[in-house]
Parts: structure tokens; sequence; C-alpha cells
């Protein structure tokens, strides 16, 4: 009898997490009820939101805990249908966690057409990531051509597309990432005009003033911390900043203090907006079509780290949290 | 001959100002010029926000300098025009200033029409700290009906206009303030649901939490520091902050530091705004027309702490600072 394979949270991570947080079971092969579908899993997404989701605490979402599946966005192909709109061999998108099967209710899936993109593109750039970029870089930052945006974890699957978006609304686009070869792939790959590598700038005060001299107008922070606080200190009046990610923060033991931002949030007349993506969730098809035309007519590039094997998704995820990939981080079953 | 009197910033104040910070001096009467007025000062405002204009950094505008006459905005009476708008006897509100007398461009002050109000109230509920209140408060928090609305400086000139405004939109109102006869005069006298005394207060989250069973939607700062900190923490999902001062921060000698917000921004999807009330001046008749209208219906209230004699005004700014006074602070010239 075949099995299925999980892979649980053993324990609720200290800090950066470790694979050993993680532990695989095998399991009876799920059996679709009426209404449900069998999906086998082709990629596994990992997403630093997910480190949120696995700290004990319920924030937009319930926590996962200890003994429960890892959540996360899936991709699959459909191996037995008990739903009418579905049928064996379609390629889906999902929420069905870190498994290799699963069975699940067809009309919480999204059947996926192949004139859009390759699979895996529904976890990345046409996916959860791409809207994440392109609702809440657009909808919070309304960046108008001529004005200067700056990304942080501009290398990302995310920061990335925000920046490319950024070019095409005719921004001035500065990105901040962590690595050389990262500002080498924005700058010289995806068009931003320029960036600099955290890890190796002492002054990001300083460097931020020499690479937007007109200050800055819309910043879309996936950091958070020092970096934040540097750019914020260049907002120009009525600056916007989109809130979707404080990885910086996530994994440490206890929080840090900072300046406090709101002096400048008031003399500066800031908007600072947080947003989750489900949000914007009715709008999907929507930005997904946008984005694909932009894919289509070259104006958009995505990059995809892919790593082999299920068992490998917990050592992926530990590497995207340390910012080892470059683009959308993924795993193929 | 007779003199003028004028109020300069003698130092830049270090932690809070002192009356040394200031000097009188005598200076020629002014004359006024074509299309001038000869003013002769009634009435100055003492407000929080000069604490800021008064540091030598330049923020959303030029600074105050040692050896300048003070900011600030003013009622006074035309005794001589050079311009065709205004008569001997117009009473005009304007910014000329801490002085007894000037000769300022007529085209700058606004007349004031004596249906509207008493002329203190130009300052005051009908003027910049009333505007601060109506725009600041319902153009950034969007308040509904049935929400939780808190708000804190709540017993001084902006935040008691604010409490009002929000009950009269049907909210729940919570005031923060710092003294029981503020929180007895918010509640009794204004009509705030509740609010508690932050000087008698230890534990701001606990407080905040049993007077906000239902979450809190909408914020209106004054403050800052620690005070925003507790209330940021029980913010509702999609909650808004308008962020209008920061009295807590103005007079430290160095910036403190403080929980990062960031984090609690992006998990409830907050919207954080600051700004400076000239941002709607264009509106403000709208703005003074709506105020005095609930003011006639008696759905509004304010109060005027009157402090006599024009040479007392360092001293009236210094106790406002020190938030010795209820509702609006002026100084009968």
């Amino acid at each position: 009898m075949p099995v299925n394979r999980q892979i649980k949270l053993a324990a609720k991570p200290v800090g950066m997490p470790k694979e050993s947080d993680f532990r695989i079971e095998e399991t009876a092969m799920p059996d679709p009820k009426d209404g449900q579908v069998l999906v086998k899993t082709t990629y596994l997404s990992v997403d630093p939101y997910m480190r949120g989701r696995i700290t004990g605490v319920k924030t937009y979402a319930d926590p996962v805990l200890p003994g429960d599946v890892m959540v996360g966005g899936v991709t699959g192909e459909v191996v037995k249908s008990n739903f009418a709109g579905l049928q064996t061999g379609d390629a889906v998108v999902g929420y069905w966690g870190w498994q290799n099967y699963a069975a699940v209710a067809g009309a919480g899936l999204q059947k996926l057409n192949p004139q859009m993109g390759p699979v895996s593109t529904a976890l990345g750039i046409l996916g959860m990531p791409g809207m994440t970029a392109y609702f809440g870089f657009l909808e919070i930052c309304l960046p108008k051509a001529g004005e200067t945006v700056v990304v942080s974890g501009a290398a990302g699957a995310v920061g990335s597309a925000v920046g490319q978006i950024a070019k095409i609304k005719g921004c001035h686009v500065v990105g901040i990432a962590g690595g050389d070869d990262k500002i080498d792939y924005i700058t010289k790959e995806l068009g931003f005009d320029d960036g600099f590598n955290y890890k190796t700038t002492t002054d990001y005060y300083g460097k931020l003033k020499e690479l937007c001299p007109k200050g800055i107008d819309c910043y879309f922070d996936n950091v958070g911390g020092a970096i934040t606080d540097a750019v914020l200190v260049l907002m120009n009046t009525f600056g916007r900043a989109s809130i979707c990610g404080q990885i910086s923060q996530y994994n440490l033991e206890k929080p840090e203090l900072g300046p406090r931002i709101l002096g400048l949030v008031l003399v500066k007349q800031l908007k600072v907006e947080g947003f989750i993506i489900s949000r914007w969730g009715a709008r999907f098809g929507e930005g997904a079509q946008q984005m694909a035309q932009w894919l289509k007519e070259g104006k958009l590039k995505y990059h995809e780290d892919i790593i082999e094997g299920f068992e490998n998704t917990p050592k992926a995820f530990i590497e995207m949290l340390g910012g080892k990939n470059l683009g959308k981080m993924l795993v193929k079953a």
C-alpha cells in the first residue's frame, strides 16, 4: 500500500529554525471524499511569512503547533478526482502544506492554465509572492513616474518583482540585498537603477543618501531593523512605506529596541501601512493577468532557486531565511 | 513715540524650555507699507508644535533661531490699514508671532466673522487646533459608527475636540490624559465614554484592554512614547493611527529607544499616518463651518485656559508643555 509523507513541526524554533525543528512522518495515503481530489505535490514554496506561523502565537492566522503538518503554498497534479471541476492530470495550486499527497476540497484549489506560465510560477511570480509585489506595492505606495523607490530584500521573490514593477511605472529604483551577486543580479539583469549590499555597507544612511539624491518617495520593506531606520530618515514629505516583511526581526530570541519612528512619520507626513496579501485575494486574477502580460513583453523577469527532494523542504526554508536564495526559493517534490 | 515689544528666542532650549530661553525686546513701532496693515495683538496661542520649531533643526518648516521673534498664531485688531480688504477695528488672525504689534501683509490675514464665535476661538476650536482635530482625525482615521477610538493628550485643545467629534460620529471613545481632573472633564463634561490618568496608571496595556474590550480601531496620537506603544498592541486589523503629536518625546535631551512597531503594523495591517495641518489649509472654511455648527447645536464644547499679559507668553508655553492646561492655552496680550 502506497504511503504518504508529511513534514510536521517537531518543536517551536528558538531563534533561527533548525532542521531538527521538523520531522518527516509516513502516513496512510489519504482517500478523497465527495467534493475532494487527491493531489500529488509537485512543488513546495518556502516563504518568509512561515517563520511567523511557527512561533506559537496567533497573529493574523492560527499558529502551526508542534505535531501539525507545516503550512504553505504548493502545486500538485490531480491523481484522483471526486470534484466535478477538476480532472485527473490537472495542475493545481493550493495550501495543503508540506506533504507528498493530500485529499483536499476541489473548491479550494486553483486550476492552473498552462498558457500563463510553467507550473512553478504559480508559487512565485504569478502566485502569492508576485501578487504580494503587485498589490502590496501599487496599492499602498501609489508610485508616480519620476519618484524614487527603495526596496529591501530586493533580490528575493517579492522584492525583485517590486523593483521591476517600479521601473515599469517610471520610477528611480534602488534595491538593498545581502550579497554582491544579488546586487549584480538586480541591477544588471532586472534593471534596477542602483543597489547596495548591506552586508558590506556600514553606513546605510550615507549610502542611501548617495543613491537617492532626491530623497525617497516610496519604500517597500521586507526586512525592517536598521535598514528601515535609515530609509525612513531619508523619506520625502508624503512618502509611503509598504510594510510587507520584517525578516531581520523574525529570528531574534527577544525583540530588539530601535529608534522611535513616529516623530519622522509626523514631520514628513508619511503613510506607513502593513498588509497581508489575502486582503486582495479577490483581485488575484487581475494581478496575475497583468504580471503574465509583462512577462510576455519581456518587461518582467524572475529567477527560481529550486532544491530537489521533498525531504529537503526544511533545509530550503532555513536557507531562504538565511538569505541564500536568489529570487523565489522552491522545492521540487 | 510708542514702542513695540517682541519676544525672541534667546537660546536653543535643552530639554524642557526655561523662561530664560526667551527674552523681551523693545523695538520701534512698525510702519505698515502699501498692502500691509498694522495689527495690535489681542491673543497669542501657545501650542506643542512650537517645541519642534526651536530645536534648531529644519523639519517641515525653517527653525526659529536664537534672535528670531518666536513664531505662533495670534489674533489682533487692525489699527491702521494700507490694504483694501481690511479696515481699522477689524479682528484678524494670522501668524505674526510673539509681538505686541506687527506690520503684516493684509493678504496673509484672515478677517474674523464675529458671528462664528469669540475672537479667541480663532486660535482654538475654530482655528488651527480645531482644524487639526477635524481633518487630522476624520481624514486619516476615517472613523465608522460603533468603532473604538482612543485619543492621547485627550484634555488638550486638539484631543478634547477629537474625542467629541468621534462621539458625534457614533464611536466608543476612550481618552488618556495626565490628571484626574482632566479625566473628569473629558468624561463628565465632554461625553467621552471613558478615560484614564496615565500619571497614576502603571499598566497602560491592561487598562486599555479593560476600557476597549473590542480592541482599538482608531488612534489619535498627541503624545507618543510608552502610551502609544500600548495602544498599538491593542489595535484591530485594519486599524488607523493618526500621528498628530509626540509631546512625550519633545523635551528629551537625547532620543529614547522603543519597541519596534512595524511587526505590529504588518500583522494587523495598520495604517499609521502623520500630518501637518497646513495640508488641509484650503479646506479650513469647510472645517470651521462644521465645527461652528456643532458648537451652536451644543454637540461640541471647548475650554480655554487664558493667562493675562503678553510678557507671560513664555511661561504659558512652558506650562502647556508640562500639561498644566485644560483645553486650549492662550495668552491675552
